[in-house]
């Protein structure tokens, strides 16, 4: 291989790229716009140095897998080569699938599909162009391959994807309290019956992991102006089709129009595929800048909103807001911006945000103890803030214009 | 002026020396001694990099309490220069009456009287020196200062000592675990009412301070191998006392043979001060090189035990160990060593360890919510995880010979 | 003031907003387009993590002269309030006026005018707005206002600019061979007779920064790969700007149509600063992927190669490549390609790039000595590598298709 | 083996025990003695972070080292098991013969042998306990072993060595001019004919290292207090051992009065090697706490200098100190004092301090150009600032009571 073969992260330092195979898929159109695609959408606005891309994501937890494999296999794990190079390929491309500013516009822009359905679908397309040597990466996403420890490492509640990204999304944002150690986390992973465990030396790492998690979803990815700008994009997308819809011609890219006059019932057959793995979140920048001029009121005014940071209030509070106040506010909001019932929702809102930093019913995280028991780790924590940590917390937010 | 102003920490960069008086007091044999205490004791069994000392943290304590009454200031709270001199001064000042090894030894050397209370007393021999200038400071030390919140920043459970310790103890220590945001934290602090708060923005910082300060407890204070290194070190303390009852010569400085000579009800006058002065932890290691050699083999052994790091096996569960085990284990020691029962007690030992992250009934950490209502951390919490962590924990534990 | 007040940097922790003034700045929409112009141009092409912008770097400056001034203060120089705001406000909007990916397109899209002078453009433009508020700013960016070390400050080979970049950009790359410790460059200065001088106990920190800064332009901002990136979109301008000239329609938006139709002789009205004030790397970006599918052979090939990063290879020496080999390489490049004579030079370059870590022949870097005396730190240094940093390297390049 | 097989280090995390043997080595009382030999003797005087020990320095190298042969070693470098594991006890070794204070009582507390020679000493002692297992690594060490880039892996301008204690120094001190990055340089090794190059990408790294060490050498271990520190230090202990050898009975170790009662011309065999292998910084302070009340002036004033930090004035300048200024001050000092001329030398002395940056005489540090070329780093790099740190800087000093 006389191709290059190593990237530089601000984390990791160097990151080796293992193979020819990972080499050309990250040369891939498929893969190089993910260079273009937030990791965290609108967080910037709050967290300034908040840039990063899926790209860099996607990089750093293959590397993160390169050394929980090199770990595993050290403590006597086999894993066969085509394991190796597959777990690689699984983590690099778990995320492909995401859409313009990641999570943000996830059932906006494309309605009733999740982004790993569509990393999937990128990856069988890709299968195609590689001859098949993506056929065990997906059996692993899936959670098909006969190997059930894989597939957690890529997709459990400690799995390598969350180990780098609350890491990186620290580092960007400054944020110390989700600094996870996931170097000292991954050396301490270790697999029994096919099931991925932690040993018991680890067990106050990932106490700490879960709490970052929690912490980061209050501090960062729940911030109420994330939300309230995630709002804010959310409509602007709904005026649009709705625009479109009766017949509008609104200035954007060709792909983005494709997607803006699609109904809730379209199938995201292999031609939408391709149009999809054109929008980015430039051709919504792009559209936001020419929509703020653009003689409809509602969309002009919530595109600007987005351009120059004008977003409206947004309270947040442990109750659901009364019936009053939100009839209150929402006729406030009519009265204020003179406008139709109809379009008072795209300035006005009401809803709820939840926040589990561990699920007990979901893929649980198993320690292994030095008496070589297995314990899910709210049972073999000496604490019962681990449980507490279990119980979802629920929040009410209602927003409108300043 | 013309004396050195600045001095260098590797946490803080430049720690600048504020005045005159503070000069001098660093200047001091008594402050210079606690270059020779190191602050973790024995933890550098385990985290090598641990042998930073009371000198480093006392002066890093004051740098953030400069930060502290800076922010404070900003905010509208009135701080005489009196008061500010005084605050920089008592927190400086707050652990010198520590001795060698600072916390292991607290209750063996000297036993009827706590740190806290030794730095009192070489306080007010300095205000005699320093003609009345720690007047003030000392008042509140002891709590008997007219404004209570001066006494919360050198005295509650976020007080700027904390806020030192955890952040440097995870620094040397390199368990990132502990690493708290102390400036952010320091930055949120406000005044009510005469009281410490924290504004409620703050309200996540603190958690995560809480959470660090409990996992610091389990990974690094409450560390078994610490734990039993510290028991040795009593034990040789307790037999060296015990020998010198009985009349031998135990070759050590002379100021370490006048506390060994001392008997449960000795007062700690103003000649005992000044011989505890002169003790640091050079005495008690070159103390035991010498009695690694010495005729009494429970001495020897133990003392050995230390220098060439030949720990007893520590044993910790949640639960209390059954008696017909503690009987088998003395036993068993008994036999192993060929001792007598009465020197059984220096090599075995049963007792338990409590880690309370976050004590309610001690001087609450209160939040300033946005509204101007105050509530205690746990209330103003989304979450009952702080109010879990308020639970103490206890561990029970073994320690026996190899 | 009921504004928000406190800005997140990953680097400096939190940036307090220190006046109404500067937080409307903040919110006009000159300033908030430079959240859509990044640091780097296109250096994310090799270190990943670079995806920051004018905006970070803007504040990061800002809270680095709010530093400078306090330690400054504290010295005995006296400050006025009216300059302390002026100095905030001309670091603050020193870089307004750079266009899309910074530096790259600096002599393309406008071709007769520096970045700086656009900047001063528009801050006449807020003075105006701001009732002269921004007069002593000006003046000050300017070199007109009476005292020297304000513009020191803002503008010479050790400035605030210097000092937040160089950190900041080490940070997102991960080159931490330009990680200088700008805190403490800027405790060390001092005011003589009107101008900037460093502490002599500053003149190794003054060393590492020079040699930081010569590091950073090999190994980032001349990296041979950002480099040949940057003569790629070049050349898409140039072409673009040929096919406009004779009467292509190009898809892009409107305001950048504006510059493509610019002749060399244009003149930088206001009308044309409006038109500047819209365009941003999303222009160019959205452009370059409609391009792509051009007719025009040259300019879709071109803006594939940025799209999809099929960048050119790029050879650097220390000599000039001789004829014979530029003559050679570009018949090869004709041949290649298949392209016309005319053509050939959209794909193919040579040139001189030259690296100078310190110019002795401009603003000098002064050392004030112990003996008051001063210095310039060439000969304040004990070593002749000062010195020989002076002299300027020129390496040559030469690009050519893969 | 069922040993314990991690240590916490601050700065690399996790270092792994690579065997059984290595694990013994550390455990043995030889290196366990290293615990208590502090890394930059008097350096905390200075910066008060720097009180880490040999034990962690030598540990590290041994982590360095393994990341060192994991690189190569994929690199296609072929490296037996047997060299591995002599590599690692080589660099775990190379430091074992530093006497207290490390480099500062290296020639006054034994005068004829450096440490050097002492650390084999020691390792062939071990070699005969531990069967012959340590014989490739002494080779190795001492340069027999007939790969000679084995050597230099441990010992020459670029060893591992370095690598760690520069970082380490930097880390402690907080001086972060001297922050290499350690784990870059290593990825660059490679080995050509038996040689030790670093690959052209890394040759800004190297010289970034190159900087780093001048800087460190003026800023920290050259720093003028650490300078005079240790002159105080060796005066005590050569007016101790005039004393001694005038019949004096000084109060301090067994071990300590061996040496202080040899002569210039003694021989260091194996009864001397036990002894001083019981000698540290303990029985070095210990004696100093003792001495300082001793009846002998110059000993008392001398040993109390360093107990309460009252240390000398010392200048520093670029010539040499004219006679006059020498006798005058030199005079004044006796005066001053009230003491004999023979004794003014232990309180006054004048010397010169050097800092080459790199020796072009010495191991060079050869650059593997892309072209199969290899050159000297001053040759490869591109500017001549290289050449000039390749000459050494002199400065002047002289001491002087305050």
């Amino acid at each position: 291989m006389n191709k290059f073969k190593i990237l530089n992260d601000p984390i990791y330092g160097f990151i080796n790229i293992p193979s020819e195979l990972v080499f050309d898929i990250i040369e891939h159109p498929f893969f190089q716009r993910l260079r273009r695609i937030s990791q965290m959408g609108l967080s910037h606005f709050v967290y300034q140095g908040a840039h990063h891309t899926r790209f860099e994501h996607a990089l750093g937890a293959m590397f993160l897998m390169q050394r929980a494999i090199s770990s595993l296999r050290k403590k006597g794990v086999k894993i066969s080569e085509n394991e190796n190079d597959s777990l690689l390929l699984a983590i690099l491309l778990h995320d492909i699938g995401h859409g313009p500013f990641s999570h943000t516009l996830e059932h906006s822009l494309v309605t009733n599909i999740h982004h790993e359905e569509i990393s999937l679908l990128f990856m069988e397309q890709l299968n195609k162009e590689f001859d098949g040597k993506l056929t065990t990466a997906i059996q692993i996403l899936k959670g098909q391959y006969h190997r059930k420890f894989l597939n957690q490492l890529v997709s459990s509640q400690l799995d390598i994807d969350r180990l780098d990204y609350l890491k990186r999304d620290s580092f960007y944002t400054g944020v110390t309290e989700g600094n996870i150690n996931s170097e000292r986390i991954i050396s301490m992973l270790n697999v029994v019956d096919d099931s991925l465990v932690v040993e018991e030396k680890g067990i106050y790492s990932v106490e700490k992991f879960i709490v970052a998690r929690r912490l980061m979803y209050w501090m960062v990815y729940l911030h109420k102006t994330s939300l309230v700008a995630d709002f804010v994009l959310l409509n602007i997308l709904k005026k649009a089709k709705e625009l479109v819809s009766k017949g509008a011609e609104l200035p954007c890219s060709g792909s983005l129009q494709v997607f803006l006059k699609q109904t809730e019932t379209f199938t995201f057959n292999d031609e939408l595929l391709l149009e999809f793995s054109k929008i980015d979140d430039y051709d919504i920048i792009m559209a936001l800048k020419q929509w703020k001029n653009y003689p409809d009121k509602v969309l002009a005014t919530l595109s600007n909103s987005i351009i120059n940071r004008k977003l409206p209030k947004i309270s947040i509070q442990d109750n659901e807001f009364s019936k009053v106040t939100i009839q209150q506010k929402r006729e406030e909001t009519k009265v204020k911006l003179a406008i139709s019932d109809n379009d008072v929702d795209y300035f006005f809102g009401v809803g709820m945000i939840e926040n589990q930093a561990y699920n007990l019913h979901n893929s649980s995280i198993d320690i292994l103890l030095k008496s070589g028991e297995i314990k899910d780790i709210t049972e073999a924590s000496d604490h019962m803030n681990l449980l507490a940590l279990s119980k979802p917390v629920v929040k009410h937010f209602m927003y409108y214009p300043k």
